[in-house]
């Protein structure tokens, strides 16, 4: 298992535990598991080379899930504002200018999203924790763009 | 929940029952469940126009399940014969001289196995059922080739 806490050095807050399935040149499933409150930093999976960008489906297996994802409505020139003015549930654990993406989407086990490349998105689990497979395309986790500049993907995974 | 028998109309032997999460022109995402001693017959997936084929990888999540995948050191040019002598755990459960492979594979919960495109297959449960997830690059199930032509998979779905 992959325990990444984005060198953020806060894990119980700002982290994500990680068991990857597959990762071939075609599809990738994931297990991700977050503690009760831990929240997935806002990043998006850019398209580079010949790759699209990574589009990933989550599905809630246990828990609960807030996921907020980019309004596409919203002027994406204005990248550290929040998209809009609707209420969020959760609130970003920390450093919050760098959570833009507003859209709500609640899951509960056995709902699911997908979310398409290169939108930016973060994700927290309810009170108890959550457990949620991912199905996608390749991941290229060395490529992902995290909002919050101080956030070091590759680094912070132990 | 997809119910299939391929047209051969006896369930409790040959048969998989499926839940799709997601099939989209980049992955796929299923859960198959069989009953105990159900067989999803031999088959492939080739390719067709620019597609490769489909590559799926079982993770077993509950029960357990025996696979035979083709041999591919065996001579291909011999499709109506097993690839080997090698024994196999499980006999077909009917029509034998339409299961062909017989590398055998056993899966337990938390254990998988990857097929490649165009490698034929077919999977039987223990006798208590079992429950995997495949994940795999897109399923076109109207392109899949089984070995017995009295299988039609599109009309013994309902």
């Amino acid at each position: 298992m992959e325990v990444v806490d984005y060198g953020l050095g806060d894990l119980d807050r700002v982290g994500t535990e990680i068991v990857v399935y597959e990762n071939n040149d075609r599809y990738c499933a994931k297990e991700l598991v977050l503690f009760g409150g831990q929240t997935c930093p806002e990043h998006r999976h850019p398209p580079f080379d010949d790759y699209p960008g990574k589009r990933e489906t989550f599905r809630v297996r246990w828990g609960e899930v807030y996921l907020y994802v980019e309004d596409e409505s919203a002027d994406d020139s204005v990248e550290s504002s929040a998209d809009s003015d609707s209420p969020r549930s959760v609130d970003p654990p920390m450093r919050e200018e760098h959570y833009t993406a507003s859209e709500e989407i609640h899951l509960e086990p056995g709902e699911q999203y997908t979310i398409p490349p290169d939108t930016r998105h973060w994700f927290v689990a309810g009170e108890d924790g959550a457990v949620i497979s991912e199905f996608s395309s390749p991941s290229f986790d060395e490529k992902d763009v995290f909002t919050d500049p101080k956030i070091d993907r590759m680094a912070g995974s132990y």
